[in-house]
This record gives structure tokens, sequence and C-alpha cells, in this order.
């Protein structure tokens, strides 16, 4: 009866387990196969090589040259001029002294250059972390009543922080980062940077009482509560700032291109980076000598204060692990670690941003080093002269960089596309905004994870028709000129099967058969074969190979016969343990939709002739 | 250039929001479309149709006779005998007074008649549930110290079950029941019937003293902890019960059969069912004639004790909503119907105990409304009759109901087929057994979904390769045959690509390229043709198309050429709407592999020529 032409499907032996598992885990935590270029290597090579892996400082220093530190050191000086105003500034949302800004810009760039992989990145301060930081810790302990405790529990919470993320890196977990969806991720910059905005609203209008909240509601709330506290020089002198920050990133970015590109082609004049760069610290300046010739202080406008001359102090002594506050520092530092994570990956997906530092003309790593040396400079000879920044300065740069992460053209796009990836941009926007930073965060991936479970407990199948004068089948949906085969039924099913949608797949093939004989009325229309293409299907686990046992046993009731196209080695090994292939014979496994079929039409046909014949030998009798 | 005998990709104008929404909607709450069959109906038939989907009722009585009633009377009587100790014991395992267990199985089969869409289904009570209500609420209150407290609670717990259940089947919410492995399913079930059994340990060895606990080491160490407590009267009479119980099961069971169609074919006697059906009333009757006459209190044997003539009393104005209770009382109710659910599935899955009802006989749902009235005989006038069942008989029914719980076969068939769901089963099993319930059963389902999750994230691909003499492209590595065509990669992708996987497959794909480039040392095995077969792709969001956009532009900057092959109608409308279909061109989007293949050789040999071309130039220069 088979049809001898045909090509034959591979019931290769399954693999072992420990073969299977250990490829698994392999894709799963190094999908990047970072040591694949090594394999091939000699052992003295294949060790530096991994050493280079891990400190890519010995990968480009030993190529580096004065050609090359001539472009690293503009950028660098760029970098610290953008450093000194962001730190003191994003040191004032956390409610922390604002040489602790200073002090953050001037050890992290050189921990990057030695260990850092990217040489466009730049190190810095994160706004959100730092109002994070300020929201979570402030909960236990006021910055105003009790400044020690609460800088020391800053200090611990930044601490877990960086234990976590290096913990993470370790146990190659950047597998969680997967999970935030770029519309997420988008949403979640945009609320930050609405409370963020709003946050500097105290220093823009000179208020001295404000609210420890974060959200909308909240902030505007005590804005307008403390009308009487309002001081029009400061808002004035704030607004000019904020106009004159505004221009020079309308300059860099005109024109903006409207098409798909958009993302890759904002930056349409790289050459005025330095321009939008240096902005910041114009301002600073331009800020401190106002304050000191025009005693902006006595008017209104508040200064910075003091800033001691110095490095950094060592600070490990002040880590407090005090049981009493344990369950902040860590859940503080836990949150910030993974919203750090989440921003930095919002920068490396936007090309923009990530490019700061390649705008900035930089070729290695070493511009973090030259801006290591710069920040260290600043800290042992010029902190003190930023004493008489106003606060209202600070406010302007932050509200300036805040605006510019509202990514408007993205959301508008994300509505016309897909309007679930719109609703998962929104919930972390507006949860941000109005409640919280973490609620609405997890909000957006808890809809963003359900949206990945829906997918999976319900995969898209198909009924597949004959493209005319082609050996194709296709989605008869899709290709309305598609053509049914008569007594053969091809259905095309997607994604995984197992537990969550195994089911609904039994219950979407059998509704199919419903369906198609339905449509038919005559007894001769009626459905023989049922072949079910597993081509997409990349993997099946228990549930889903019972699913086709109990399928193939109502299908006998039916008597309609159950074949098998093309399943995927994965599939295939599992249903040859599990005996499924045994149970309906290696013979109905077909390698290809038009052998399949070729061979039911046969079946058809000899069935048919058959009972003519015996049509026939009646006549005969 | 192009192949003008090539089929076209057919990009018809993206479906509206509100059409694939709605579609989306109906697959995901109405996978079972019940409503098909009525569309082409007359309104008035309609109806009727649609009252007897919601009522079955209607549907089999006005054809109900005689002759059906004949065998649905004889498997109500039997089950009636099934429930009647079951329900003592169960009510016993949960810690009230035995006469609810009657009244628990007298109103529920008549609702069950009414609205229940299975005949073959029985409706008692279930032990893991009475267990679970007691672990719950006997946390709360004491049902020694406060028992009429204590059985309000338990009232109210059941009443809140109800409103959840409800609430699921008019939400359409069983979607929740997918996520429910099938391993999952026997390991807490093998659980469940662990920790039951040793419960049962305290009537068998007539102790007094014991745990609230349910765990197995909490357990074994009250039972050791009061050796003084042992009575071997009761362990002895115990230990027969348990026997004779066994020995009825066995005699149904033999022989197994070993293959994979065990579970359908487990009960090779079906016509014996009834011997192990009206076994544990033998030993209620035994026991009860046993007790009365040997005066067994006397010896240490405890009996049940006074049991109330009469029906059900209304309870309705007893249910407690005591805010101080209300947490404990909601939360039972919620873990108890999900669990009820469970069981349900579980024994819907499982063909040996679905058909119970089938297998005594029954016909129809009236067996169901045959029981009832039994029960209803029973409550008026046998009820007192049971007061000398001894308690060590009611253990001996209930282990050995939950012994034939525990599922070894299938645990063996896991651990052979699949290590992940044996593992997500052992979950289950241990944590219910060792920890509790509840964790038990969230270790199992967390398991299940981190593995679906997993399967999300890490979606398999494959290269592909053209299978000798056909125009199939197949995996290279399940089939070594196939060959690559040069200059060719053609890769397959499988399931929904989206956030939290167009990372891995960028790098995938990307990976894929290196292999390529690293495998051939010469020139001119150069990769200039990417080709994506998205068959298996079936849907896509906008983190996936940004991807892919981003492929691209990494491909164009290494000078290979992208084209996608046969994507899924959802896909393209998705890429149309994002304007990736524009930015890479129609024409390189192809039907199928071989027509894109066909076209990249067009190209590349065009290439190749004019190259030569271009040198007989020179030469001639």
């Amino acid at each position: 009866m088979a049809n001898p032409s045909r090509q034959a499907v591979n019931f290769a032996a399954p693999r072992g387990f420990a073969t299977a598992f250990k490829a698994d885990c392999k894709e799963t935590f190094f999908p990047d196969d970072p040591f694949h270029e090594m394999k091939h290597e000699k052992p003295l090579n294949k060790l530096k090589k991994t050493i280079q892996y891990f400190i890519p400082l010995f990968e480009w220093l030993p190529n580096y040259n004065l050609r090359l530190f001539r472009y690293d050191l503009l950028a660098g000086i760029t970098i610290t001029s953008l450093a000194i105003p962001q730190g003191i500034s994003y040191a004032k949302l956390a409610n922390i002294p604002p040489i602790y800004g200073l002090y953050s810009s001037f050890i992290p760039p050189f921990v990057y250059a030695i260990f850092g992989s990217s040489k466009h990145l730049a190190v810095g301060t994160v706004a959100a972390c730092s109002l994070l930081l300020s929201e979570t810790v402030g909960a236990k302990a006021s910055p105003q009543d009790d400044p020690t405790l609460y800088l020391y529990l800053i200090f611990t919470a930044t601490f877990f922080t960086g234990i976590f993320q290096t913990a993470l890196g370790f146990l190659r977990l950047g597998i969680l980062v997967d999970f935030l969806a770029h519309s997420t991720i988008t949403g979640f910059m945009g609320g930050t940077a609405i409370i963020i905005c709003l946050q500097q609203l105290k220093g823009m209008f000179g208020l001295i009482h404000f609210t420890t909240h974060t959200d909308v509601v909240s902030v505007l709330g005590a804005v307008f509560r403390h009308r009487n506290e309002w001081r029009w020089e400061s808002a004035v002198v704030g607004i000019i700032f904020l106009a004159f920050l505004q221009f020079t990133r309308y300059l860099l970015s005109l024109p903006i291109a409207k098409d798909v590109d958009m993302y890759f082609q904002r930056q349409k004049r790289p050459k005025l980076f330095w321009v939008s760069a240096i902005a910041p610290m114009v301002v600073v300046v331009v800020g401190c000598l106002f304050a000191f010739f025009a005693h902006a202080e006595k008017h209104g406008i508040q200064i910075v204060g003091e800033l001691k001359k110095g490095l950094n102090p060592p600070s490990i002594q002040y880590l407090n692990f005090d049981p009493q506050y344990l369950p902040v520092t860590v859940r503080a530092g836990l949150i910030t670690g993974l919203i750090a994570m989440a921003e930095g990956i919002a920068i490396g997906r936007s090309f923009a941003i990530m490019k700061m530092n390649f705008n900035a003309g930089c070729r290695t790593a070493m511009s973090n080093v030259v801006m290591g040396f710069c920040m260290m400079l600043t800290l042992l000879f010029l902190a003190p002269l930023f004493r008489y920044t106003p606060l209202v300065a600070l406010s302007a740069i932050i509200m300036s960089a805040m605006l510019g992460l509202i990514n408007y053209d993205e959301m508008i796009h994300l509505f016309k596309v897909d309007k679930f990836d719109f609703v998962i941009c929104m919930a972390a926007f507006l949860g941000v905004s109005f409640i919280s930073m973490d609620v609405g965060l997890m909000l957006s991936v808890g809809l963003a994870l359900l949206r990945a479970l829906l997918y999976v407990a319900r995969p898209a199948a198909c009924k597949l028709g004959k493209i005319p004068n082609s050996s194709l089948y296709r989605d008869t949906e899709q290709y309305p000129g598609s053509a049914p085969i008569q007594g053969v039924l091809v259905l095309q099913l997607g994604s995984p099967i197992y537990f969550a949608n195994s089911t609904y797949i039994r219950e979407r093939v059998l509704r199919y058969i419903k369906e198609e004989q339905g449509v038919s009325d005559s007894k001769t229309d009626i459905i023989e074969h049922l072949l079910l293409d597993l081509s997409g299907v990349s993997s099946i686990d228990m549930t889903g190979i019972e699913t086709f046992l109990e399928l193939r046993r109502i299908l006998d009731s039916k008597g309609i016969k159950l074949s098998i196209v093309n399943p995927r080695i994965e599939v295939l090994e599992k249903m040859t343990l599990a005996k499924f292939t045994d149970a309906i014979g290696k013979e109905s496994f077909y390698l290809s939709i038009e052998d399949a079929v070729q061979n039911c039409r046969f079946s058809l046909h000899s069935s048919k002739t058959t009972m003519e014949e015996s049509l026939n030998d009646q006549n005969v009798v």
C-alpha cells in the first residue's frame, strides 16, 4: 500500500537524558555561547581568551596608542562635564548630600574600564534608582530628622544592589531581563520621567515643604497646598535654564526621521552632540556665577551649599545590618538592582542614547578612565566651587534629562501596531505615575507574562489547503486560492504542545473535523484521514503526548486515520519514548504533507476501487 | 532578477482591531465553541438548544424510558452503598459530625442530575477537600474546644467554595485549569493519598491523642509518641478490613495491561465493578454487627456514635461572616474550590475512575436521582443503624480508597519519558507529603509555569538543509543527509516571537551565521543570503518586530540579505502595520523555501557572472 518513493522520517534513537539536559542548560544560560570561538584554540590561547572575555581591558589595552587617546581624552572630558551636574542633581533627588553624587561618578568609571564589555557605554548615576532609593529607605528613616541613619541605610541598600547584580551575573540570570518587554520599559521610563519631573517642581518653585510620596496626585497636591511658598524669582531662572537646555537638545535632534528606522536615525547631527553634553555644565557655571554675584540666596533662590574637598572616604564601616532595617535595605537593594538593569537595557536598546559615548568621540573604554581622572581632579580641587550652584539649575537639568525619556512616538507606534503592547506600556506608565514605581513595574510585567501564558495556552492552529500548481500546503484562510483535498484534513499546529494547551488543541482539532463534516452534507465528502503538520511544534510534554493518544482513540472511533507530518527531533524523541510512535505505527509518520497526501489518496482510491470491485462482484453474482 | 514563476505571498490588508480582538477572545474563552451547531438553526430551535446546553436535563428527560431506568436504578443503589461509608468517613476526616457526610451526599446528586453535563460522573465527597478544610479552618478554630464555631466556619468555607466555582463557570475561567499539568495532578493526588492514609493510623491504632498537622513527619511522630495508646484489637480488625477491601480491588484490576494504553484498559473486568463498589458497605455492615454483638467499645474499638434521623436541616443561618474569621474561610473556600476542580480533572482524565458510574451500569444522569432518593431514605430511616460503625472500619475504607490513588505506574512512566515532568510530579508529591497541601500544589504549579516560560524564552531554532531529490528542507541535525545550499543559510524559527525570546532569537541567528562562516575558511563559501522560515511562528509582538529590524541592520552591515519565508497571517499583519514589510521590501517575502533558494541562487549566480565579466573586461583592457 505504501508509496515506495516517499522520503523517510528519521527515527534515530533518542538522545540520552544527560546530552539533552546539557544542551538545554547551555541554550538557557549561555545563549550567546561566549566560548564558541575558543573551542579549537590551544590551552594557553584558551586561557588568554577566557581572561580577555572576563576582563576586556586585556583585549584593548595592548593595542592602545596615542592616536586613539586623543579621541578618548576629548570624550572623557565631555562626559565629565555631564556627570558633574547630573551627579549633584541625582544626589539631591536621593536626599543625600550632593558630594556623594560626585563620589559615585569617580570610582565606577575605573571599574567599568577594566570589566566593562561595551566601549560605547558611559557609567553614571541613574535618576530612577536615586528616586527609588529615597522613596523606599525614606519610608523607614527620615532624611530630615536623622540624616546620618538615612545616609547609612542608603549605603547599605546600594551595597545589596551590588551583591545582587554580581550574583545575577555569576548565575547567568540575564534571562530574567528577557522577561521585561520593550513596552514595559518604554512605559516605565516614561512614568519615572514624569514623576521625577514633578519632583523638580519643588526646586523650581523654591518650595521648602514638600511630600515624601512620588505619585502625581500627592506631588501636585503638595505643590498647590504650599502656594504661599512659591518664589517667582526661582521659577523665572528655572524656566530660562530649562529653555536653554531644551534648545540645545532640539538643535541636536532636528530633524527627526519619521519612519520605521527612526530609532536608529534620531540623531541626525552627531557632530553637535557636544553642545547638548556640555549644556548642563554651562547651566551650572552660569548659575554659580549668577548666584555668587547676584547674591541669589537673598532673593529666594536656594543654593547647594558646602561641598567638601577630597576623595571618597571609605564607607564600608557605615554599612548598617541592624535587623530592624534589614528588610527595607534588602528590598531597596533588590528593586534598585532590577530597575538599574531595566534602564540599562532600555539604554542599550535605544541606540540614540547607547551611542552617547560614541558620539562624544570615544574609541575605547579608556574614555571612562579619563572621566575617572577628571572626577578625581574635580573632587580634589574644584568641588567647593560648585557650592553656589542654584538648586533651581539642578532641577532644570534633571527635568530636561527626563523630558527626553518620554518616548511619545514609540507609544503612538505601539497603539497603531499592537493594542496589547500599548496596554502593557500604559500599565507601567500610569502605574508608576499614579501609584508607585514598583507597583507600576509589577503591573506591567504581570500583564506581559499573562499575555505570554495566553500565547502558550491558545496556540494558533490552521487548516491547510493545496496551492494550485505546486506541492505547497498553506493556510486556507490566508490563501483563499488553496484547495482542500477530498477526504483528507490537513491541520498545522504551532508552538510547543503541553499541559497548558493540550486540552485546547484536542478541542480545536475535533472542532475542525466537526466543521469540515458539517459543511458537506453528502456522505462522499467524509474525512478519512487527518494529517497533523508538526513542523512548527518545537517541543511536547507528557500531557501533550497523552492528548495525542486520546485524540487517536477518538479518531479511531470516528473511522479517521491519524498521521503525523514532519515531527521535530525533540518531539519525535518523546513520542518514541512514550511508545506513541509504536501505537500509531511508524508508517503513519511522513516527512512532507505532499508525501502524506499522496499516500492517503492512494488508500482512499484503493478502498474505493475495492468497493467498486465488490459491487461489480455482486453484479456478477 | 526575480524568478517569474514563483508563488506570491498574500499581502492582504490587515484585519481591523475589533475583528482580531473578537476572534482572540472567542478562542480564549470558548475554545469548544458550544454554539457552533446552533448557528444555522431557527430562533425557536436556537433557544431550545441553548436551554438544553445549560440544563442538560431537558435533553435526556424527554427520551427517557423504563428500560433505561432499570440500569439507572441498579447503578444508583450501587453508588449509594459506596457513598454512605465514604460520606461518614470523609466527615470524620474533616472533623465534623459524621451525619454531615450523609447530608452532603443527598442534595448534590439532584443538582447534578439537572445541570451536570456528563452522564458518567457520580457526585460525592472528596477526601482531599475534607482534609484541606479541616487543616485550614482548624488552624483558626479548634474542632475539640469549640465544635460549633468550627462547624459553622466549615459551612462558611464551603459556601465560598460554591460561590467561587460558580464564578469560574460563568466567567469561563476553565482556562485556569489548563495550567494544571497532568504531572502536577498525579503528584498531588499521590501526595494527598499518602497523608490521608497516614491520618488513618489514628483510627487504625485506636489513638485518642493526635496532631493537627498533616505532614508525614508530624503524623508519624505523633503515632510513635503515643505508643502507650496503641490498641492491638483495633489494629487487627482494621488490617482484616483493609485486606478484604484491597482484595476486591485486586479482583477488579487484574490483569493490568502494561502498555501505552494502560490508562484506558486498566479495568479488564468491568463486570466485577459492583464487587469493589459494594465492598465498603459490606465492611460497614459487618463492622456494625461485630461491634454490636461483641461489645467492641469495651475492647478499645471506638464507634461512630449517635447519628440523628432526618433530612438536612437548613444551615444558611449559621454562615459566619465575622471579619475575624473571614480571611480564613475565604482562603479555605478558594483553595478547596481549586483542588476540587483539580481532582475533577484528574478523575475526568483517568478513564478508569471516570467510568465508575458507567461501569455501575448507568445510562443517564438519572442514576444520580436514584442515588439522591436512596440517600433520602437512608437519612429518614436508616441513619441511626450506622451508630455502631467502628472507626477502624472507616479508616480501612479511606485507606483503601486512597491507596488506589497513588499512581506508581504513571510516575515511573514520567521518569522514563520526561525528567522535567517527573520533577514537577515529585514537587507536588513530596511537597504535599512533607510540607502541606497548598505549598505542594503551588511548588508544582510554579515549576510547571517556569517550564512553560522557559519554552517561551528559549524557543527551538534549527538550520535547514535540502533533502536530496526533493524540494524539502529539513533540520540538518535531524536529517544528516540534507545538504546545505552554498551561500544561503536557511533557518527555521518556532513558536511565537516576542519580548521574552527576541533577544535570544537575535543572538541565536547571529551565532548560526558565525558558526557557518567559521566552518569554511575559504572566502567563496561566505553567506550572502539568510532565509528565515517563519511557518512555525504563530505570533509576534512589537519587541519581536524591532528585533527583526535590528537583525536586518546588522545583516546589512555584514552584506547579508534577509528574506522571510511563509509568514503566517498574524505575523504578516503586524509586520505590515509596523512597516517592516516596506523596510525589507515585498520582494523579500517568499511562499516556500524552494522559491526563495531558487531566487537567491539566481542572484548569487548573476553577481558571480558580473564579477567574472568585469575581470574579463580588465583582462581585455
